[in-house]
């Protein structure tokens, strides 16, 4: 089967024999996709044409509504998107509910929040501004959406929320969408739009789908479009200096990926909650998803003092979780999503062990269960220990994406500092501790390369809501070495597909401008 | 003279003999600049690690009193100031003040609406995101203020207002400043940030300044750093795919060029106050700087009954402007900055000619009053009349930076949008008019393609602020050709030198961080 392309109002085919999708367990070729043929330019222009124009004229309200639609048409679906999920990512049940329930979970809250925007469709911003000794004359500052398409090149390992975390904001500002999703799993991303477009819940050419390369799509981008990529700083390096990028001043948010820390402080000591809480969580990032996901945990930082303890409680529970093929009840880490994938995981283990010691997994004679390993794609979850600091290198450089990560103790709260510093830039450090001063020290010291802090304690106990979950209320997205980006937050997201401008003139006249308009601080609300 | 460069804390001549600064009227050199042998990377880590640390160790308060400060002392040197501006850029006392004024105005403005912030050092934003069925775990956004260097590449028409309006902000939210201005008119830059270097105002390393080229100043630029640049499209795409910029995900602002247009409606016709308001301000923003203002406007849409009659009448006023040397009391024009801009903006017209016919100007025959045109930079005010509309290409597409305007007449309102929007992007749009349902037609209609619009009517009258004024308090910047970036707008400018990140944690937490912290909706008020 050949996966369709939507673009123009039309179902089409790409041409030639087009790429095919494996199953990464059995290595079984499931469906192909293309996009030889496509009219990509038609498509941007069918998008902003068609679907911007129509999505523009509904109200902030309305298309809060419509994501709620698409929810529940999701939401219907939801059985048979954890079978392409199981089939094309080797996904268990736990890491398809990750993609898939995080999927619908944000859209309804871009629902819910949306609501409060009304009956709008442009965003009135901040006070009056005095030009002139009366108010004769005076300033307004507005949000407008983007007339342009918001072009979305989504990464592998989230074909599910990846493009809905990015739709909700989107299509609730009124922008119209097109993703190419990662080949090796676009096939969960053409189905959901499938099932989207075929609900009719959307306005024709509001939501686009070209499978397979990229081709010449950013050679059509025009000033009023965005395109949010996800992926590799190399992907990331090229839509950024792309040509037609560069001369049109196009919109480029980025989210790479990064070598996020979990931090223990000096007061987790084991036997205490928040080591218990961090040995949790850490275990959990390395597995779910067979810790493919951009903001699991690479490093770990601990207390010289605690972290040979805490490596042993790690590696302690990683003994007991069984990897291999998800169609196995028992089985509760999968593979990653190709061998391409493994390979390149592989390689980047090898650097890391060049400057770390094993403390579990990593092994060769690892033999993943119901498996071959000479088709499937699996990597053993793997915990290194790196006494190095900030000496080592490839700990702090090389996010080996997959299940694994390295435990790094330091001295002091000044060198915890500097560690989780030199991952340079990163979407989400974890900490977990109870002590006030080692707390408000550390947090503010790292704040301005982190996106997000979680900070656990025995209070808070299972109650927070994870190192690598993102929550659509809180802003994802990271500086640096993780692209500079920024997504979610709640309405904050629809700052992207927005442009500012002030208007100067009577007060009458601002009035009418202003009349139908939301106030922009619930954005950041 | 050689203008020294001042980096890590000293003055330093940079070496070899220079490049040499030029009075534009006279041809005689006046100073030299040379950047060669400064240690860039170790200018911009001193900025980090002395200035920075200085800065953000005061409050916003604090730091906006040094901003009131700045413009005390910039005030005290305003005859020397207009002195250099007249000999290095050939500018009238009425262009020198629109720099040097403006920028005075700029510090104020900010050192006042700081004052709002308090005696804090960073940004709580929004409310508490709920991330547990109790509020044992909650979510809190806040902006800190990046711990890199503010690095500004500056234009060559706004020595001085260009450095403090972007000064200001960055200042303001403690992020050190190193400027690198445009090397034909460097000297007034170079002087105040001497004049302030002197005035012991600022922390040390927090206001550096390299003359010159700009070396390899982008290869030491960090995740941390932000790079705000003003000029020409192609610089900024040299800055923008710098590979150390994207490898760091480097922050860009850039304020490009644009083909800003006027617009009268059409109830701008001969006798009203609009259309006559329209003429006073096409004739102001032709000759003010010799027309050398990003903001200028280029286009002039008029309805097609009005274009004719308007077009004698900036005419008309043209007839009556002296252009010459600046120290002869009777001129009111200038010369472009060099020789160099002046066979660029010749090139420019002599493509915009082959597309219209000339109204005003443009002759071979003209002399400047008292000035050799053999050595000056002089452009002779010019005004255009293409019929052609959207099928011009070159009048929409090439600015002239000089006193050059171009009037289009249009038949209705579609086409007078699709005039504007042809741009492409600009910083802004003025639209002479009191017909309420041509400006409510117009004004959303262009609003995504323009970071200001400026309106004019008869109850405005001449209490508006221009259009190419930039006022602090507004939003300036502007999509697409423009470059896509945003400075001032009161608080909001603070924006680019801060971080967002969010806390997820406990409430006491939470409390903690966000006890001496302002409310970020400030920025946005």
């Amino acid at each position: 089967m050949k996966l369709a392309n939507h673009v123009y109002g039309q179902w089409i085919e790409g041409a030639g024999e087009g790429t095919s999708l494996v199953d990464p367990v059995t290595g079984e070729r499931l469906v192909t996709v293309s996009s030889e043929g496509i009219d990509l330019g038609k498509a941007l222009a069918f998008a902003r044409e068609q679907g911007g124009t129509a999505l523009r004229a509904l109200t902030y309200e309305d298309r809060a509504a419509l994501l709620g639609k698409i929810a529940e048409v999701l939401a219907a679906h939801r059985a048979e998107y954890f079978d392409i999920s199981l089939r094309n990512s080797g996904a268990t049940e736990a890491d398809a509910a990750f993609d898939v329930d995080g999927a619908i979970f944000t859209l309804k809250s871009y629902a819910r929040a949306g609501k409060a925007l009304g009956a709008t469709r442009h965003l009135r911003e901040g006070a009056r501004v005095p030009l002139a000794k009366t108010d004769v004359f005076q300033g307004q500052h507005f949000l407008t959406p983007l007339t342009g398409v918001a072009v979305f090149i989504n990464a592998f390992n989230f074909p599910a929320w990846g493009l809905w975390e990015k739709a909700a904001p989107a299509l609730l500002s009124g922008v119209p969408v097109l993703v190419k999703p990662a080949t090796p799993t676009a096939w969960l991303t053409q189905r959901m739009v499938a099932d989207v477009v075929a609900a009719g819940i959307l306005p024709e050419g509001a939501l686009s789908i070209v499978c397979g390369g990229a081709r010449e799509l950013l050679d059509h981008v025009g000033e009023c479009d965005v395109v949010s990529f996800t992926g590799s700083a190399e992907t990331a390096a090229r839509i950024r200096t792309h040509p037609r990028v560069v001369a049109k001043s196009v919109r480029v948010n980025v989210e790479a990926d990064s070598v996020n820390a979990a931090i223990l402080g000096p007061d987790a000591q084991p036997g205490s909650a928040e080591f218990e809480l961090a040995v949790k969580e850490i275990v959990r990032e390395m597995t779910i998803k067979a810790g493919q996901k951009c903001t699991a945990i690479r490093r770990v930082l601990a207390p010289v003092g605690t972290a040979r303890a805490l490596a042993d409680a790690v590696a302690g529970k990683l003994a007991g979780y069984q990897v291999g093929n998800p169609r196995n009840p028992g089985v509760r880490v999968g593979p990653l999503v190709s061998r391409a994938q493994q390979v390149a995981a592989l390689e980047g283990l090898a650097l890391l062990k060049s400057e770390c010691e094993t403390v579990f997994g990593g092994g060769t004679e690892f033999a993943p269960v119901d498996a071959d390993p000479a088709v499937s794609a699996f990597v053993q979850p793997t915990l290194l220990y790196c006494g190095k600091g900030l000496a080592a290198q490839h700990v702090h450089d090389v996010e080996v994406f997959g299940p694994v990560a390295t435990v790094i103790p330091y001295a002091d709260t000044a060198e915890a500092v500097a560690l989780a510093r030199r991952g340079r830039g990163s979407l989400v450090a974890s900490v977990y501790s109870a002590d006030a001063d080692f707390l408000t020290t550390l947090v503010p010291a790292i704040a301005d390369l982190h996106g997000r802090i979680l900070v656990v304690d025995g209070v808070v106990g299972a109650q927070h809501t994870g190192h690598g979950n993102v929550m659509p209320s809180c802003l994802h997205g990271g500086p640096g070495r993780a692209g500079g980006g920024e997504e979610l937050g709640g309405l904050r997201a629809l700052g992207l597909y927005h442009r500012r401008f002030v208007v100067q003139g009577g007060g009458a006249l601002l009035d009418v401008l202003g009349r139908e308009a939301a106030d922009a601080a619930l954005l950041g609300g």
